[in-house]
């Protein structure tokens, strides 16, 4: 799945991507397993609220300053986008039953931009039980 | 899997119920994914110790206070549970062989509940190899 | 796979050897999930550069001081490596396409060291889609 990101920092639901692809695949029983190729990008999976969304990039920059000194060498200058993608992880797996993801009422799944814009790939990959 | 929590956070060991949901499946060899529904809670897999469930949620108060002024618009008002549950992830994944668990031998899984006390669930899915 | 660590903290490059293990596997089309047993050490994945190494073990000692007083009741005196391996989690997952883990150019599979020097294992299934 391509996505364009238009920001430095910014979450993007996928949810009804990932939900379409599910339905395409045709597999009725098994899991959804949702990764990123990206070192400064990140699967997570939570509330898609405009206040929250705003809170989880806060958080990433209380924790990981974006103007601390790094010793990461690279001509990006980007090591807090790194660091904050350890973090949050490059992979989400969700259950599929009944041709659905298993998922609550409250919950998206995003790709969290960490050194954006870019032109972005998430990989959603369907395995039968 | 049904959990009733009993404390705003805590920790709640389900090892020896995913162990027993593994054993019914009869799967011998595979994985399985332990995910949450909720938006408030986390899955972990870590060591069991009174001291180190303290130290665990002490640790998220620290990085995430429960009194700070968050974006988050809901009645609730638990941006940091949302926030707590972002940073340990809704799904761990576990190898299969054998029919068991392939567990160390400290190694817990935990529902993390952030945002309780409350009504949980719980999801395990076993898939074959 | 064992792995023998040389110092404290320490990120450890697997990804080789992951690999190699899903060529043997014969698998063309699946998962491979990577879990390590051990309650002191994490799986990440992220680039494999010396600074950003530098920069990640920097991190984990500025959200979880090595020298703070845990509750965490044990001879190893270490609760900031449970507490570091809970914030990083036990396993990563990674499609598998036409033989090949599917990772982007800059993506490194390490076993993270948090208390170490220690003779490690992480296990690598590979499930076939």
């Amino acid at each position: 799945m391509d996505i364009q990101t238009s920001s430095r920092t910014e979450l993007i639901d996928i949810t009804d991507r990932v939900r379409a692809l599910v339905k395409e695949s045709g597999i009725k029983d098994g899991i959804c397993v949702i990764t990123t190729r990206h070192t400064t990008g990140g699967i997570i999976v939570n509330e898609n609220e405009r206040g929250l969304r705003a809170d989880i990039l806060d958080l990433l920059e209380a924790l990981v300053p974006e103007n601390k000194k790094y010793a990461h060498n690279s001509i990006d200058d980007n090591a807090d986008a790194h660091l904050r993608a350890v973090l949050l992880g490059m992979s989400e797996t969700i259950p599929v039953e009944d041709g659905h993801l298993v998922l609550g009422t409250w919950q998206s799944i995003f790709f969290v931009e960490l050194d954006g814009p870019r032109n972005r790939t998430v990989h959603v990959k369907i395995i039968k039980a």
